[in-house]
């Protein structure tokens, strides 16, 4: 007998139990993005592999599973994030003028686990709102990020915020090649590596971006931000960007915990401003992670604003308090004409009904039922188990 | 300016008028197998190629995209179909004694499509039943896949019944290799083909084969399949089986419409017993095809009893008439707490409301909106456009 039966390490099926609860989570965090005016999109899970990583670095390149269309000869890749299809669909299939609000749902695969207990295969839900420059697109993000988790049951995550622009304006000038060994370092949080990587550049710039790695900290950090960083037209945006969704956040969630984290970097290379990321207690891994990102356009010809947010449904589930799932009624196999039509009537109403097929009676059952479908007095009725 | 936003051939977006109609399709169909009691399971995208292709022919081999795992250096597939996966779910990961009910909806990737205007990733939703070798099984399984395009909204179907054992009883010795022609040359329902196929076997042998392919029409052909093929144990079974469900539909569904086909191989070559295809008018292809299985297990080590069905959501929503999407709400932008009150309470009630962000006012909805949200004597009211 062979093992036939393993699968390869960072994949793992999701048994019944928790397939419900995703299940439901996926509806409920769909309903809420199309209650925004989000539209539902579904790219394909392949593409070639030009268009998966255009506007990428490395990282994605690495993360990014190959094959070969047998088709075309071309090589086609599996998608590892859906953010870059969803921005093709904005740019050439819908290719509207104004504000275009998309969602969706769907596996990614990574070559590689995130993090040592990370699915090879997240079920990523996202939201993108495109064509809209200003802050509030941004604030519109965030707010149906928190919604998502309260309707998942969470309430009130920690916000951390962050901005892609105050180390842009920090690096303009440096080569691309070490800029990469600083965005890593800064990535780590390691200072060491920090000072390593940063060596060959001017003092005064290498300690800048040391300042910028200890820029965490409550809403204080804006001030401080503005006395010890070198002053640039970037920073002087993010800093005012900042204040104004904190001010706003602050108002319409007054009980929300905001971090700032300058040096932040939220694990993809393609944010431009304002980015985000969504903790709740107990979790060290950030929950909902978005920003703004107005170049995720430019490889599909397409440069228009752009800001959304993305959670992982698998990470999500396990976060959230297991509720109870509803159970279900039992009922005998059977063709009588009365039996059948309470057995669809009941299924018509929202009820599981399990018929225990003939000779399976003493079974143990294979559906949690706390009811069952008896004859009494001649009517088919539901008791309690 | 690159060709970035090209997909591949016969792999395409699904946009949101035709993503919302799958999605809603998609929860219909996944509630009315849990209904049943059917367990949703949720197995891998990827897989270890041996165990995605265990037990099936080069067929399933052959629309298989390949790939390495950098994790262990071995050799992976992303699943063209997701019945063997469930068959190990049952096998080994719940490994239960009764009968198992379980439930799938996921992509599956061929690396050539199906037909000319197939896509290379159809959306396949399942339903298995485990454990029970009775025709109850069966039955159940082919009334599932019937109220299943009632759901859709398709109403009663053209229901193709056949049998696996009819043909393996006559290609009992023939040697495997000799099999495959002749199993093509049936299922293309060639009788040259056939003839060539078949040229090196006993002329009765041959023979049979060509009178199994002319065994198709209405309930008549079982007699007249007893009066010309030769006997066997499999071909009385089969027999009895086909009339059993024949008369069981037929009292449940009066006004359903049956075929025979005892030649039909429903694409599939792991059938073992009764096999099914609903066709619905207009449509070339079946919508929805299935049967009975019991070897699906044994590649994981163990052989139980299995009927099934699938179909493919998105050649599903594409034979359902396009029923009107309700249309959303227009609103302001803005921080007033009542407009915001307003806003969340119509969300929560399920409505869409599309905040128009400031100094897109004047373009063209991006959402279809039939109402707007407007200040009336100091009260944020819903009006009609």
């Amino acid at each position: 007998m062979s093992s036939a039966w393993l699968l390869p390490e960072h994949l793992a099926d999701v048994l019944p139990a928790q397939a419900r609860r995703i299940e439901e989570l996926r509806r409920q965090l769909l309903d809420l993005a199309r209650s925004y005016g989000c539209e539902l999109v579904v790219p394909p899970l392949l593409e070639h592999l030009d268009s998966l990583l255009s506007g990428h670095g490395q990282a994605q390149d690495l993360r990014t599973f190959k094959l070969v269309d047998q088709l075309s000869g071309r090589s086609l890749g599996v998608r590892a994030d859906m953010t870059p299809q969803v921005a093709r669909i904005d740019a050439h299939l819908l290719n509207r003028k104004g504000v275009t609000r998309l969602c969706y749902c769907g596996s990614v695969v990574h070559t590689r686990p995130s993090s040592p207990l990370a699915s090879r295969e997240p079920l990523q839900f996202g939201v993108e709102v495109y064509g809209h420059a200003g802050l509030e697109a941004d604030l519109e993000v965030i707010e149906l990020a928190l919604d998502a988790l309260e309707t998942a049951g969470l309430g009130l995550p920690l916000l951390d915020l962050g901005d892609a622009r105050p180390l842009q304006a920090l690096l303009a000038g440096v080569p691309q090649s070490q800029q990469e060994a600083i965005r890593v370092a800064m990535s780590v949080r390691d200072p060491v590596a920090l000072q390593a990587a940063s060596a060959a550049l001017p003092s005064e710039q290498a300690q800048a971006l040391r300042q910028l790695l200890e820029l965490d900290g409550g809403p204080e950090v804006l001030a401080l931000a503005r006395r010890t960083l070198p002053d640039s037209p970037q920073l002087r945006a993010a800093l005012a960007d900042l204040e104004w969704l904190i001010d706003h956040l602050q108002r319409t969630h007054p009980s929300l915990r905001i971090s700032l984290d300058l040096a932040a970097l939220v694990g993809n290379d393609y944010y431009t401003g304002v980015c985000f990321s969504a903790f709740v207690d107990g979790q060290p891994q950030a929950l909902a992670r978005g920003g703004r990102y107005d170049e995720v356009g430019a490889a599909f010809g397409r440069r228009r604003p752009a800001a959304g947010f993305s959670l992982d449904l698998k990470a999500l589930v396990q976060a959230v308090p297991a509720g109870e799932l509803r159970a279900a009624i039992r009922a005998p196999w059977g063709e009588e004409a009365a039996l059948r039509q309470t057995v669809r009537r009941l299924r018509q109403e929202g009820e599981t009904v399990v018929c225990v097929l003939p000779g399976h009676e003493d079974e143990g059952e294979e559906y949690a039922c706390d009811r069952e479908l008896v004859l009494q007095d001649g009517q088919w009725s539901v008791r309690s188990l």
